[in-house]
């Protein structure tokens, strides 16, 4: 019995247009990493948010947020780590954590809150087959955070 | 009889996440500028390009210059002018001049092309009365360049 | 005798580059609607984060937080509000209210934790002049949130 | 005999933050991609970029310019070719061509010229090994463009 996939992890580079003039990572560079790396689980799950948005399910953010516990560099490797930290039918949580790959530093850590909404903004139900993808990446209760 | 205000002048202040490692602005940021800067000049008509988009009536990039002078820098006042190149029912051009103004140095020279577009996505001619409200931006022939 | 200025407003408009395909504005440039907004505190105490980088002393994140209670958009004129939370010699927090003007409904809230910084990198105590520049801002034990 | 790699490849997915409301990769995003592709050719020399910066050599821009032909859309996978146009001890210039990989589709093309630059803003001379890991890139005088 293999177990789940409770994390997943993808891998980016660090870009020029990423770094400001203190020659760090901008911090808000952070949150999009987030955003490309939780797309990816998403697509891990033999679905992809792209369709999620075509069937009418959107993922807006209620909240985020980001500890910075050392600075990101220009051509950094960074493996972004992703677990859904929650997940009901009318909200997802994702947590994450940052690694420069060459070093193996955790250099952040951050999450962000969502909420399934129609196209014209109102809150609803995630389709119970949509949810069921991303089962495996729930987390047990005991483990939760 | 005043002479018709063929440029239009923005200022903006160079943010933190504007600039890279190089301790520059970036030199993406510039085309976010010129975006900013006529859609001010568009306000100065009367209207708005939110309301030509609520019209039904955008207006995507079919070509883009910059030409980079002199680095600008964080924290420095900007002076974006703008200037209508040529405007007819098909399409419509720009050209922007970027100034530090404390110094009143010129740091960059720009352009960018238009076509207007319907919400699907296909070509379309502008409403004579939103071209009309741009005439008093349209050089004189003689001045075109 | 004139009451502390506690917080410091800033207005800012959204810009056509801060907006992704759901419409809204996209949530990573809330930080930096805050560092625009945080920097122009500064500015108000008579120096600059500008002159504060030239004596040496930086002030990198240390973590941020943000809630979003409903959608900016295009072309909505924002008041940010921007008030320090907790001011020491070693580390600084500001809080952040966006308001849509137009309306005067609240979009978002949020925080931003600070260092003091070495440019190479070290934690370091601020100059107590600039500290005492800060001091209007600094709310009254008892409204610490 | 291999015929010299006159053109490298570099593969991004779109991500959500590229895209602005009218539902289409922003723009001045594509300068961002050209940026990342010429960083992973300067790789492929056995170099880097990074290490060019180390060694006080630095590339800013001195003009750039995109053609935009068909839009760019969220989740997108694009290759992007890029090639040396022309390259001098002084002076380099680089061009690119952006492609839609499912549908094998051209979306835009584009040019960036560039300086080389020391750290502390002089023109300078690149040194001739930096410059010697170039040649493969050069294309033959004839196929300049």
């Amino acid at each position: 019995m293999t177990p789940a996939p409770h994390h997943h992890e993808y891998v980016i580079r660090v870009g020029y247009a990423d770094t400001d003039q203190m020659g760090f990572v901008h911090h808000s560079r952070y949150l999009v990493y987030f955003e490309s790396a939780r797309t990816e689980l998403l697509r891990t799950t033999g679905t992809s948010y792209r369709q999620w948005e075509e069937r009418g399910v959107l993922l807006p953010l209620t909240g985020c947020s980001v500890d910075f516990i050392k600075a990101g560099r220009y051509d950094d490797v960074l493996a972004i780590r992703t677990r859904l930290e929650s997940c009901s039918r009318l909200r997802v949580s994702f947590r994450y954590e940052v690694v420069q790959q060459e070093s193996a530093t955790l250099l952040a850590t951050g999450a962000t809150h969502h909420v399934f909404m129609t196209p014209d903004g109102k809150p609803t139900r995630a389709p119970a087959d949509l949810l069921g993808l991303l089962a495996p990446f729930i987390p047990p209760t005991s483990s939760s955070q």
